[in-house]
C-alpha cells in the first residue's frame, strides 16, 4: 500500500524481453507440433485454416473417407487457398501407423459412443486428441465407462484426450466456471446464450429445425437430428466442479420456435406459424431451488443475440457478451489455440477443459527440468 | 451431428455422483488444508472470514505485529464474530518454525521489494505462498532478479508462490486471457475498468487521491501513495502470453479526476475542483500501433462503473461486467479460492495466474496415482 507508483520514469520506456516460463507444466521447447486432421467438415477444415499459417504448427496428415475429399490435396479441401501437399487419405490406419504426429484434430460427430472407436484408435497410435465432439466435452456423468476407458487408454499410451468447442467446451460451462474465480459461497448459475441462426451454416439452421411444420419438428426431436448437444454435459462440468454432486432433479426442455411471420433466408422460406429454430434448457435442482439453468435460443432472427452469465455469490458476477460469441469461428479458433497445450503438457488421460489453464494457447517458455 | 438429443427421457433424472478427478496434477485427498495469515488489513481479515467457513480448511496460524492486533484471538481481529482459538502472533520466525501448515495467506503490501525477505522466510520454512502483493502478480519483467530467487528458492523448497487479486490478478490479465481463448490472431486487447469509490474503504479513496488539490495529487503521485499499483504487471502478464515480447514502447499515465461539483461521503467533503478520483493508462505500442491499453478510472462517484474486455482477433470478442467486479470482496474472494490449488499442486516455483487451471478452487478429486 506504501508502494510509489513511479510513474513519470516509465514513460516511453523500450522493452524487449525473454518469453517467461510457464510454470505448471515444463513444456518441450523449440520443435513445432505436428498435427494430423481427422474429418474436414466445416469445423475441422476451420482449423486447418487457423493453424496453417501458424509458423509453430506443421500439419503433416489428413483423413477423410468422404468421396469428395479423400484423395485430395487437404489446402484444396479445406479452403485454404493454396495446395499444402498433404494428400487427404480415406484410410486412418494407413495415416496413424506410417506418419509421425502430437495432435489429432478429431471433427467427425457429436455422439460420443459413435466416434469412440476412432478415438482409441488415435489414442492407442500415441497421438493425443483433441476433438470437437460435444459428449466428449465432459463425459464422465453420462458416459462413465467409456470416459474410464478413453482416460485408462491414454494414461498407458502417454497422451491426452479433450472435447471441446464454443458451447459445450466455453460460454456455458468453462466461462461461468472462470468467471466463479472471483465469488465465494456460489449459490447458482445462470447462462444464456441467444444466437441468430439467419446468418449461419445451413447444418446449423436445420439442426434447430428451421422450415419444419411444429409435427415435423417434434417428431425430429423424437427422432434425433433437431436439437443441441452439449447443455447437460455442461451442466455436469458446472455441478461437479462447484461441489454439486447431489443434484435431486436434471431437467431438460425443448421446444419449437415459431415464425411470427412469413421470413426468408438463403436456404428456408418459412411461412408463419412454422418453425425458425429451438429454445433449449436444462435445469439442476437441489432441495426445490435451482442451481444450474443454462437456456439456450438459437433461431432465425433471434432478438438481442448474446451470451449472458450470472454467478449469484459473493460477490455476485453478471458478465456479458453482446452479439454472443460467434459459434463456428470460435469453435474453430479454440480447438487451434488449444493445439499447443495438447501438444506439450505432461498431463495424461481424459482432459476436461477446466484442467486446462489459463491461455492454452500460450506454450512457447524455456524448457525449465 | 447424426446424435440424437434424447431430451425426454432426461426429464426428473435423478442424479448422485462421485466428484470426478481434476487431471493435471494428482491431488493428495482427504486431509484439510492448514493456513496461516500474514497481515491482517481488510484483504487479509476478508480471507480469514472466506475461508473459516470452509469444512475443507484449518486456521492454524496468524501474523501482524501491529500492537492493536498481536496478543489478541484472530476471529476478533478480523471480524469472523466468535474466537477461532488461534491467537495472532507479533513473531514471524516463531508461527512459522513451530506450525505445519500448507500455505500461507501474504497481505502485508502492494511493493515486491518491501515483501520480499518474508516471501523467503516463508518459502523457507517450506510453505507455499498466495500473496495479495500486487507486484508479485507477474513480476518477471520488472523484478527479474528477485523473480528468479524467489523461483529457484520456492522450487528448492518443493513450494509454490502467487500473487494474486481482482486487479492485478484477474480484471485486467487472467480475464482477457481467458477470452482471448476462442479468438486468433489477436491484434489487440482494450480493458477498460470503472470503480465507483463513494461507497469503499477510506484507504482506497485515498490512494486515488480523493480530497486532495490538484497540486497535492502531482506531489503524491511523484513521491508515492497516490495511484494504482499492476497496471504494468497486467500488461507485461497479456503480453508475454500473447507472444508481444518486443514492445517498442510502454507508456503510463496517471491523472487527476476533479469534483465538477461539492461532493460528500462518509470520509471526505471535496470542494468543486479538487480531487476526487484518477485515471491512469498503460498502452504497450509495436510499431506505433497499441497492441494493449489498460484504462483505469477510480474516483467518487464515477458514471457507469464497469469492467470492459474488447479483443481484436477472429472472432473480436467484446465483453461487459455492468457495475464492475467488486474489488475488496473479490480479491479476497479469488484468493480464499485459490488456496485448494496452492496447497494441493505438484508445480513448484513462482506462478502466477495464467499457470493455473480455471476454476482453481476445485481440488477435491480422487488421488490418481
Amino acid at each position: 500500500m506504501s508502494d510509489s507508483p513511479d510513474i513519470h520514469q516509465q514513460a516511453g520506456e523500450r522493452l524487449s524481453f525473454e518469453p517467461k516460463p510457464r510454470n505448471l507444466d515444463a513444456y518441450v521447447l523449440g520443435e513445432k507440433v505436428r498435427t494430423i486432421h481427422y474429418g474436414l467438415g466445416a469445423i475441422g477444415s476451420g482449423v486447418v485454416r487457423a493453424l496453417v499459417e501458424d509458423p509453430m504448427m506443421e500439419i503433416v496428415g489428413a483423413i477423410d473417407p468422404h468421396p469428395s475429399k479423400a484423395g485430395r490435396d487437404l489446402g484444396e479441401v479445406a479452403g485454404v487457398g493454396h495446395p499444402l501437399g498433404v494428400t487427404v487419405s480415406y484410410d486412418a490406419d494407413r495415416v496413424l501407423n506410417d506418419l509421425y504426429a502430437d495432435v489429432v484434430v478429431h471433427c467427425t460427430g457429436s455422439s460420443l459412443t459413435e466416434v469412440y472407436p476412432q478415438i482409441v484408435t488415435l489414442v492407442s497410435s500415441e497421438k493425443s486428441v483433441i476433438s470437437s465432439c460435444e459428449e466428449l466435452s465432459f463425459p464422465w456423468h453420462r458416459y462413465p465407462e467409456i470416459s474410464e476407458k478413453i482416460d485408462q487408454r491414454a494414461r498407458e499410451h502417454g497422451v491426452r484426450v479433450l472435447g471441446t468447442g464454443v458451447n459445450p467446451g466455453f460460454v456455458m460451462d468453462l466461462m461461468p466456471l472462470m468467471a466463479a474465480t472471483v465469488s465465494r459461497r456460489v449459490k447458482s448459475v445462470h447462462v444464456t446464450r441467444v444466437v441468430d441462426t439467419s446468418l449461419r451454416r445451413i447444418q446449423l439452421q436445420r439442426k434447430t429445425g428451421a422450415g419444419l411444420s411444429v409435427k415435423g419438428f417434434e417428431e425430429g426431436a423424437r427422432g434425433g437430428g433437431i436439437g443441441h448437444v452439449g447443455l447437460r454435459e455442461s451442466l455436469f462440468m458446472l455441478a461437479d466442479t462447484l461441489g454439486w454432486q447431489k443434484l435431486d432433479e436434471v431437467k431438460e426442455t425443448l421446444e419449437p420456435v415459431t415464425a411470427k411471420q412469413k421470413m426468408t433466408t438463403d436456404y428456408f422460406s418459412v411461412d408463419r406459424g412454422s418453425v425458425v429454430g429451438l429454445k433449449q434448457s436444462v435445469r439442476g435442482v437441489i432441495d426445490d431451488r435451482e442451481v444450474i439453468r443454462l437456456d439456450l435460443e438459437m433461431s432465425l432472427g433471434a432478438t438481442d443475440p448474446r451470451d449472458t452469465i450470472e454467478i449469484d455469490g459473493t460477490p455476485p458476477v453478471r458478465l456479458t457478451i453482446p452479439g454472443g460469441i460467434h459459434g463456428d469461428v470460435a469453435t474453430t479458433s479454440i480447438i487451434a489455440n488449444c493445439v499447443p497445450y495438447m501438444a506439450q503438457s505432461r498431463a495424461t488421460g481424459l482432459l476436461t477443459m477446466r484442467d486446462l489453464p489459463a491461455a492454452p494457447y500460450y506454450a512457447r517458455p524455456r524448457s525449465r527440468d
